[in-house]
């Protein structure tokens, strides 16, 4: 089942402790896409550059992702600089250009208006918006969000909120949109925002996904050397959405084994820079690492107790 | 089996958002004694002063604590002043009066230098290996430490570690501990220190177990109303090293079920300030709550991908 996704692609400038990279492919939907490409056929609805090069469009290709939704248009790619501390927990922005993102108006290619799976990666709330108005009955609609859309533009959120299935959210912007200190409140109060699955990221620590009556934690995968974290929320996003379009199974067995897909993938993604580590994977790479998350988390069921 | 540990018993003054006490009881070996109590008989060695209460010593005998090693001098019981902010990760220490504890020499009761399961709670690591050099070759010995020591005792804290099997640390210190940022690096040279087994404590992130060659990941209990984090890490050891006590298991299956012990334990002391919710636990919700955890961790455990 393929997934729509809009998004940015993009052009980063990005320094962590580990090292540097100039203007490297980036991006939410590019993240995106090439991480669900591993589960689901892509359809990547976005904008770039005269400068985009072709180099960086045959990255997406190669990934069979369906680049009919990318308009190319005069200008230049959106290009963000950031760098990270030791702990790579928060970027700092250093220049953010909206560059032809500024003026993007997504136009869905005719075909995909009746896509079943949608991933709207963090835009302005009103895009969303616009794309979810052209696209008939999906069956599954998911989105991420950010600081700067929570303050800025909260009532069109609200309005995007109202009519998605999943929002994926780090914790400090689930506490920010919710007035909620305390995560499972926060989570309590986006459910009646409408989506009735939140997902909080929270890095180095894992993912929580909260329903109305079950809650499930997967850690993040201890990794020796991360390199770069540039991508790993939609990475997650990217493993987390590809794997239920592949299985179908919204169940809550289907979503717990989802957001292990996406902790796969983000787990890959900070191992390099940019697309680096993503792009290269093999399956057997990939089923790889779902069982070293099982082997990590695996304990017994039966409780101990003292005899009375 | 029973296990013996050494640490403070304290009078506790404690500030959070959600409200505050005066002198309560408090104090390593206490939170620990009660915890553990719940899975096997615990002998506590420890000094208080004579303003030490009838009621307190109660609360630790109504959980069959053995007291016989708990030594009652003339003088005041050690004294800890803290408050927490709303994140209720850390503890700032607004006051420390050691009082009797400053004199304090451990003495073990004969019968009790057979012990088999020995928990050295955070105190000086000379007094650690004090009551180590008193008993009998350990089947297990496990301990905590602090900042206070790895900066200020580090060379007799490494001698105490070369005895340990179990050494269990928060993530700030055992960065600190082995000058590492990364933790997976930080656990290795933890265990070139001597202790095979290491258990990094996360607060609300949870616990991450690192052996030789396998790592365990526990979620912290995610609660719509933590009180009063307080002794949640001895409460932690006082589970985790109770289960191990109880069952004598000390496989990875063994260990990793004593890790979900240690987070249930912690998970319920939060609830409420002092030890107001562990004295007066069932088996009944200890059980359940095991039960929770494993709910809240469980997902498939096969790979999903996309077909060839």
């Amino acid at each position: 089942m393929p997934i729509l996704v809009v998004g940015s692609v993009a052009y980063d400038s990005v320094r962590t402790p580990f090292g540097e990279r100039e203007r490297v492919l980036g991006g939410s939907a590019t993240y995106f896409s090439v991480a669900a490409s591993y589960f689901t056929p892509v359809r990547l609805v976005g904008v770039v550059g005269n400068d985009f090069s072709p180099q960086d469009r045959q990255t997406l290709l190669d990934r069979g992702v369906d680049l009919q939704g990318l308009q190319e248009v005069a200008g230049k790619t959106f290009h963000w600089k950031g760098e990270y501390g030791y702990d790579l927990n928060s970027a700092k922005t250093l220049e953010t250009h909206l560059n032809v993102f500024a003026g993007f108006r997504p136009q869905l290619p005719g075909a995909w208006k009746r896509s079943e799976f949608v991933f709207l990666a963090n835009i302005d709330p009103d895009l969303q918006r616009e794309v979810l108005g052209q696209i008939h009955r999906p069956q599954l609609t998911a989105c991420d969000t950010m600081n700067y859309w929570i303050e800025g533009k909260r009532e069109s959120l609200l309005e995007t909120l109202s009519h998605v299935d999943i929002l994926l959210i780090n914790d400090a912007e689930a506490r920010q949109l919710s007035g909620e200190g305390n995560l499972v409140r926060a989570a309590a109060k986006i459910h009646s925002f409408g989506p009735k699955t939140v997902v909080v990221k929270r890095g180095e620590y894992g993912a929580l996904m909260f329903r109305a009556s079950s809650v499930f934690a997967a850690p993040a995968f201890p990794l020796e050397q991360p390199i770069d974290p540039t991508g790993a929320g939609d990475s997650f996003a990217g493993g987390f959405v590809g794997c239920l379009a592949r299985t179908r199974d919204l169940s809550e067995d289907g979503l717990r084994q989802a957001i292990v897909c996406g902790s796969v993938m983000a787990s890959f993604n900070v191992e390099d820079f940019s697309l680096d580590r993503l792009r290269r994977l093999t399956e057997g790479e990939i089923r790889g690492r779902y069982r070293d998350f099982a082997a990590l988390t695996r304990f017994s069921e039966v409780p101990v107790h003292r005899e009375v």
